[in-house]
């Protein structure tokens, strides 16, 4: 028997289809509907799984179920998206619209609660019974395990991504200023270089865009090639993600802090210089042992792994 | 048979006489060395303990042990304190130094763990799984339950007072900058009352000294009499303090937000600002249920019973 894990992105929707030794089998991905409706993405999602099972060459009757993970406050209970900011839904019921469509059971959590659980599974977080996981991509996601469990916080909590590090600080869509996610997100990363290079456009950023459009990488690739704007850039994201993790840090003192999202693929770039500014942040750091700061192994395949762990 | 609570404070150190029902049966203070050193402090808790059984006429062999609450990161295994900012201590074991002068098992935890264990047990806290509790004293300390648990990570976490909100903010003793309990703590208000005072000389803060000194009550009956000056200081107090709440809404969604320390007992004048606040700072505010803000109503008892209840 097989289950289907679908990760909701804001750019892109993954899915895979898991085994009962929770392996990927085979995974895929399709863009998220630009208007980013309900319908739209239940259709994209309903069509993509056709198409998955299709390749696969399995049919619909070995399947015991599918989990979601989606950004923003879910009511585990109703399977209801209460309110996603990326998304702009609010009470979205994609369980059940879901299940009308496909006719088997849907489960759904926090986009960055499957991650956790995914490696906390089969990928870097095997072992490890308190764990940080942050997903760095349009927002940014945590998924927290304290002694072995996912901390749900009455169904509604480990929304770490909205906490506040710089008080009266950036407009965030939640409502808040100053939060985690206006400073650490990807997409944080990606408007800073976009603003530095509009006013200097003599920066090496322009020369490492990909598909004419500043990405997580083209930071990284400039600032590598000497360029002291892609730099600055990347020691202020650099600057504020440590905040963030030295907070959660000094909340959780977890096993280990695992990091995901595009911006992972950079690697020692990103975690050398993020250690050594978390270490800083740290609550009597140079007494107690601060935790490693690593890449999630499963990469793209940890929500849906741990989405697919949500069917029972 | 009995239990000694002890709650150690940067002001003032707390004991009290717990029976085997969990009940306070008689509680003091001393006041804590003003060089606040290992040894100063381990003599002022001996001679209170012997002054404390001397006045309830219970000798030492009816003491089943001492369990102590101390600020900062402790080592609940070794039984050291290894690290207070506020006490300026350093792995130090006050543990083996009282179970030599006092000849009982001693144990101890961070003083707001101890809190929320009290509250928890016989306060405003029962019955509630999920619970976040936040001394407002010298420093700001937490403790937090999650699924009826105390959120040790991994013997050092749940310091929330360490948590930057402002980032490039004020210096803490920690040495972060922006520190929820550099804007939070009693500390952190009877600072910027002093200040403004010493601006404007026409606050009728001065007019509200207690023992000619600016205290936490001072601010709220200047504010009470009118004043525009302790009024703006109470706002952004209320202000940076319903940040840090919200920031742990968000992440841990609790039954019920506890507050405790002196300034708590201005009650609604705190609660009924800082409750319209926190709402504007909660994730999905308008359509998750937020956290009811209370008092602590053990108040000075909680930490002590918590405390004692660390005796095994």
């Amino acid at each position: 028997m097989y289950r289907i894990g679908v990760d909701l992105g804001g750019i892109n929707i993954k899915f895979g289809l898991v085994d009962d030794a929770c392996r990927v089998v085979v995974a895929d991905s399709a863009p998220t509907p630009p208007d980013r409706t309900l319908e739209a993405v239940s259709n994209t999602i309903v069509a993509s799984i056709h198409h998955l099972l299709d390749k696969a060459k399995i049919p619909m009757r070995e399947l015991r179920g599918m989990g979601i993970g989606s950004p923003g406050a879910i009511d585990s209970v109703t399977g209801h998206v209460v309110f996603s900011n990326n998304f702009d839904w609010n009470d979205a019921d994609i369980c059940g619209q879901l299940q009308q469509q496909l006719h088997c059971p849907v489960y759904i959590a926090n986009d960055a609660e499957c991650a956790v659980m995914g490696e906390a599974t089969a990928g870097n977080g095997v072992g490890c019974k308190n764990l940080v996981l942050l997903t760095l991509g349009t927002g940014v996601g945590s998924g927290i395990l304290v002694d072995g469990k996912l901390l749900r916080g009455n169904g509604y909590g480990g929304i770490a991504g909205h906490m506040v590090i710089a008080e009266k600080g950036r407009q965030c869509s939640c409502g808040r200023k100053g939060c985690l996610e206006r400073y650490a997100s990807a997409t944080a990363l990606i408007c800073e270089a976009e603003a530095i290079l509009e006013k200097h456009p003599e920066s090496l950023i322009g020369q490492h865009l990909v598909n004419q459009r500043v990405t997580g990488k083209t930071v990284f690739d400039a600032a590598q090639a000497g360029d002291p704007f892609a730099q600055e850039v990347l020691n202020q994201y650099i600057t504020f993600l440590a905040c963030g993790i030295g907070n959660l840090v000094n909340i959780f003192r977890p096993d280990k802090v695992l990091l995901s999202g595009g911006i992972c693929n950079q690697e020692e770039a990103l975690l050398q210089p993020l250690r050594s500014a978390v270490a800083q942040e740290c609550f009597a750091c140079t007494r107690i042992r601060i935790p490693p700061i690593e890449v999630a192994t499963l990469k793209n395949n940890a929500g849906l792994l741990g989405a697919a762990c949500l069917v029972e």
